[in-house]
């Protein structure tokens, strides 16, 4: 027991070294970050118009699927039309998310998607997308979303 | 004709204006579209190793297919596992390349690729790629591939 305790406690050091180690690299990802949690917020309450506020509300703002589709409004309304219902939306998760700056104004995001619904609804889905992201006066907004 | 020769003329004032307001987008897309075109010239040769210097040689660099791939040497040993013959590597050739700048030090591309081989050889296949570059002071080098 004692021993646990003192396993314990280097843990904790060893979690504060690494946290004030870790807090700048943090500090530019978790804007990122939330962008995408409240994009996963938004489409399992079925918001779709609230997802989409992740994107960039521009024509130039791709989205690359099976085609290419070009500006806001288009993508907004592939979501409606492959998306028509709170059953076909299903449950949305994003994993294993990586963020990667690409100088001040830019980053990457590398990551997974998981659709968990119904058989009758299409079933489960998934895969992986690659995001590009501007940081604007309006916060960090996907200016490109590669989605596989 | 003499109205033919007419339009020839105009033709060629429209096109010298063009391309010096097309200049400087030019210029800047100039380096990145040909490291897109000596990968395709090397492909078509059956040269990996020298299709795969279009990549930055790091760690990092990731190919995103239908599973993620990280680093250039698992990613060059991807490609001559998927692509052992010069039957199977068939030829290459890209096309609808849009190159953006990210700043002064990044720039993204969206491409369709399409490989022409012998049904034997696995047949014609193509795709969609989204490409993130890195300004090295080796040159424009791919850090990023997302291809479907």
């Amino acid at each position: 027991m004692p021993q646990q305790f003192h396993v314990s406690s280097l843990t904790g050091i060893f979690l504060l070294i690494f946290s004030a180690a870790g807090c700048p690299a943090q500090d530019h990802d978790r804007p990122i970050r939330e962008v995408l949690q409240s994009q996963q917020a938004a489409w399992n309450r079925s918001d779709v118009e609230a997802f989409m506020s992740g994107y960039e509300a521009s024509d130039a703002t791709t989205f690359v699927g099976s085609s290419i589709t070009r500006g806001y409004q288009r993508v907004l309304e592939d979501y409606h039309r492959r998306y028509p219902t709170k059953e076909k939306m299903g449950r949305l998760s994003f994993s294993e998310i990586e963020v990667k700056p690409l100088g001040a104004e830019f980053a990457s995001v590398i990551g997974r998607w998981h659709l968990e619904r119904d058989r009758a609804s299409g079933g489960n889905v998934g895969g992986i997308f690659t995001l590009l992201l501007r940081k604007t006066p309006a916060g960090w907004k996907i200016i490109l979303d590669h989605t596989s």
